[in-house]
């Protein structure tokens, strides 16, 4: 086996992203955060690389032979590096585990398959000498959805499709193109770009997760509400099963009974992996306009913005910040700058002091915009709203992929900061709102780590909109997992109390799959286990994600 | 056991609709007709309904009991009129075997629960009983989707649902509705209508099917090209399988695997009875414009309405007829009025004669309205399209829902007349045309009786159009359904060859299982195998729709 480099650019093995990023807060943005919870100033940054574990266990030699014979011996990665790396996704629990050291117990290897006859393979291989089999894309899952889990079988591999990310030429006329699973978002966006088109689909991840991924977990992208989330774009796919291929066509629309295509979007990994996908591309905007509003009040906001989705002037950007998210952002912003003095100075002028941040972005042609925009800006005025201009909007364009980043910082010196997200129709989602934030600052509290939390309204639908929720507070450093695991439940049961999804575009992988029979029932449950028990009878496919286990009689 | 009158009217027995109905052609249409496909002058009628057979079965009396004691008695009908009400759907074959007085074997009962609870009472009768259920909404499938077919049970009964059609109230932030099954068009509209709220779904059948029927089979309706086809209409359902309820919940959005709502939508009554759905709604639209246009070509026209789609200004009717249908539908409508001579000139003198109809709709607020339809006027203008105002677009909408009346019209005189429907992505939309249309016209012509082929766009999407075909011929009186089989099959291994979708709309039933495998392939098969045998073990839902036989080993 070799250690050949990695197809695709992977990212810091016990965070985020680019590894020559720098970023950060500055200093006084960073005090004044360090005052409202309470947090000492101190350093806690990662264990020293030679310091992780990944487990003793190895891939029998026969089974090595056998992936090396179907992919080719330099694709069969198990040296140390490559196993940490695919040892986890990026969730908070991800990295606390990392950051430790604990990688293991890292996959005994990574395969690199160079396209579906090499998939199918490697899965025929897999069945029958049961080894379990990991589908990895970005691996920036946030919900524990690449967590080499070994479920009763012995040995587990990580499938890196990074070599499968071939972007197809656009059908021009029907303005669609065939993607493999392992492209990420900048080769796709540059590849359509080149041709002057675009997917449109820009997650926070977009830098580093995998169409394949996008697919696989229903994600949702920033300008998701305009282009619509990857479950819209998405026309036709194919997936390798262990007991052989499955091809949704890429029919506009057919009425050939369940559809397919849903049974497989949003499927993680469990009943086979994605290995391409046609999706819906658009002619690229010559015009991109993010627009700052101001509004008195988050109810106020959302209103106006439900009058925006519901009145036929969708944006493709919405989102609007809560009072405290709002608070927190222009602090972490360091907003002491002049122009960001007058702002304020502005807003309070106007009566919108303490009130709330909306971001509401037009894309398009030149005419289209303005068409649009004259439509959607009259109704945000009427419905209350202050336009700040375009500032807002640049800043957060700016910022659109430093979450991440921000996160690493913040971890760095031994904060607890997570995100969890939620979808609910617009007369239930100020309950939904006050329940999972007060269930927040409770379960904070509660472990003696009052915290400070914001939340954003991010995609509009017709008859709802999604709620993204950001919290920080100071670590416990004895417990950071029990801290976590008692905060994320006590929030997943405020969500399902209050009428919520799950999950809006996080997916459910290990995290949120005790929640799923409240989400789908007890039979909905049963309907997913029928569709893994027929395609992967062996159950080698990403065990432990989406589906929760069997509960046994008492 | 009573025979208690319908709860929603029911249809003539041998045809379609109201039975005060007239309807009809002119004289001089129907002798141009008959003579362009050589049909000699003769009236082929339905058998008196005194001379149809049902066949000698009965229901055990010991399930009449249980069935009396779970509904009611009189709500459990084996009368004759009954049974023969719910004999079949409204598919030419199934015109064919009424109209010859075969309504046998009816189903042996009508059960008519009056809720969910009395629904899960009867399928466990049924279930412990052995006895096979179709669900019944308005009973208006073409595809055979309602044939009480036993496959291999002794009984069947009937699962009218017309007495759970509870239209509920508006949630007027949400734009929501829960609607029960049973509940069809007309009511709906009324109600909604009531409050200022339209659902907007018109289906040709929209006067007499229900809200489940469209649920159930994926319905698209005139205007779904601007307010989405059923799928898209519908949040959350219910349904009551023979195991237990299954409710895939109303979200706007979920990230929570595979999506368990698109496993019922277009269920086709296999899996379960859907009992209720919630559905998006919009403000009922203050005005309402259609506009006929010509185009030189069908394919001018066609890229005409790809540009709207396209271009940001989807309409909310698009129809674009190809030369024969045109041609075919000016013939019938009898064109000999003084505004069609002036209507005829004006366009042979603009350069259209020959050319192409096509109707576009726009529904909204008048400035809605007016602003979207100076839009796609303007990109209909530049792809080569000439006004003709709003009286093709009237005259479409008086008639919009009479094709099926005029079915019956001409099956009264020896005539066979059938539709069928699919989609494609624009890039093979005229190669799938060409290809049915040429399949249509070959398979006709080899059983000697060469017809007329006429088709139209009937639907938009970004990535393609749905094509909806007419065809009428000379009916083989000896082998009416022989014919019919032989151009059928024709036409869809034409449509599949050519890379179409096996329904746009009308759904499976029994008439499309047989493509099935080409549809989704061995393993979508055995996905929704794998559902239906794990909520319907016993396999008592609906028989021999949907779903393929299992193919035997040679």
């Amino acid at each position: 086996m070799s250690s050949r480099p990695d197809p695709a650019p992977m990212m810091r093995w016990w965070g985020w992203g680019d590894p020559a990023h720098g970023g950060g807060l500055p200093d006084e943005a960073f005090d004044e955060l360090r005052a409202q919870i309470g947090a000492p100033d101190r350093r806690t940054p990662p264990v020293p690389a030679e310091e992780v574990r990944v487990g003793e266990r190895e891939l029998p030699s026969s089974v090595q032979s056998l992936l090396a014979d179907a992919v080719g011996e330099e694709w069969v990665r198990d040296d140390r590096e490559a196993r940490i790396l695919h040892a986890a996704g990026k969730g908070y629990p991800d990295l606390i585990r990392m950051r430790g050291g604990h990688a293991e117990p890292a996959p005994e290897a990574v395969v690199y398959p160079a396209g579906e006859e090499e998939v199918r393979r490697v899965l025929e291989i897999c069945g029958s000498e049961r080894v379990a089999v990991v589908p990895f894309g970005g691996g920036t899952s946030v919900v524990g959805g690449v967590e080499p889990v070994r479920d009763g079988l012995g040995e587990v591999v990580c499938l890196d499709m990074s070599r499968i990310a071939a972007v197809g030429p656009v059908d021009e006329r029907s303005l669609t193109a065939v993607i493999g699973a392992g492209a990420r978002g900048p080769d796709i966006e540059r590849s359509l770009g080149a041709a002057g088109y675009t997917l449109g689909h820009f997650p926070q991840s977009f830098e580093f997760s995998s169409v394949g991924g996008w697919v696989a977990t229903r994600s949702a992208g920033q300008a998701s509400t305009g282009y619509g989330t990857i479950e819209k774009l998405v026309t036709g796919l194919r997936l390798a099963s262990p007991v052989g291929d499955v091809e949704a066509h890429s029919f506009p629309a057919s009425a050939a009974g369940p559809k397919l295509r849903e049974m497989l979007v949003g499927s993680e990994g469990v009943l086979g992996v994605i290995t391409e996908s046609t999706l819906q591309v658009r002619r690229a905007p010559s015009e991109r306009r993010y627009e700052g509003w101001m509004f008195r009040s988050f109810e106020e906001g959302a209103e106006a913005l439900r009058a925006l989705e519901q009145g036929g002037a969708v944006p493709d950007v919405a989102r609007l910040l809560d009072e405290d998210e709002t608070r927190l952002s222009l602090m972490l912003a360091g907003s002491d700058s002049a122009t960001a003095r007058v702002g304020r100075r502005y807003i309070k002028v106007r009566g919108y002091a303490e009130g709330c941040l909306g971001i509401v972005g037009w894309e398009g042609d030149r005419a289209g915009v303005d068409r649009r925009r004259a439509l959607g800006s009259g109704i945000l005025k009427r419905s209350g709203g202050l336009s700040l201009g375009t500032s807002p909007g640049k800043a957060w364009e700016r910022s659109r992929f430093e979450g991440p980043y921000l996160r690493d910082f913040l971890m760095d010196r031994g904060l607890f900061v997570e995100t969890l997200e939620t979808a609910t129709h617009w007369s239930g989602l100020m309950g939904l709102h006050a329940a999972v934030r007060g269930a927040l600052h409770q379960a904070l509290a509660a472990r003696g780590t009052p915290g400070l939390v914001g939340c954003h309204i991010s995609h509009l639908y017709p008859s709802g909109a999604s709620l993204y929720f950001t919290f920080i507070a100071q670590r416990e450093d004895e417990a950071p997992l029990q801290q976590w695991q008692a905060v994320k439940s006590a929030a997943c049961d405020a969500i399902v109390g209050a009428g919520g999804t799950i999950t809006h575009h996080h997916a459910i992988g290990r995290d949120h799959a005790p929640w799923m029979t409240s989400e789908v029932g007890t039979l909905g449950v049963e309907a997913l286990r029928a569709l893994k028990e027929r395609l992967d009878p062996g159950g080698i496919m990403n065990p432990g994600k989406l589906i929760p286990p069997r509960e046994e009689p008492a």
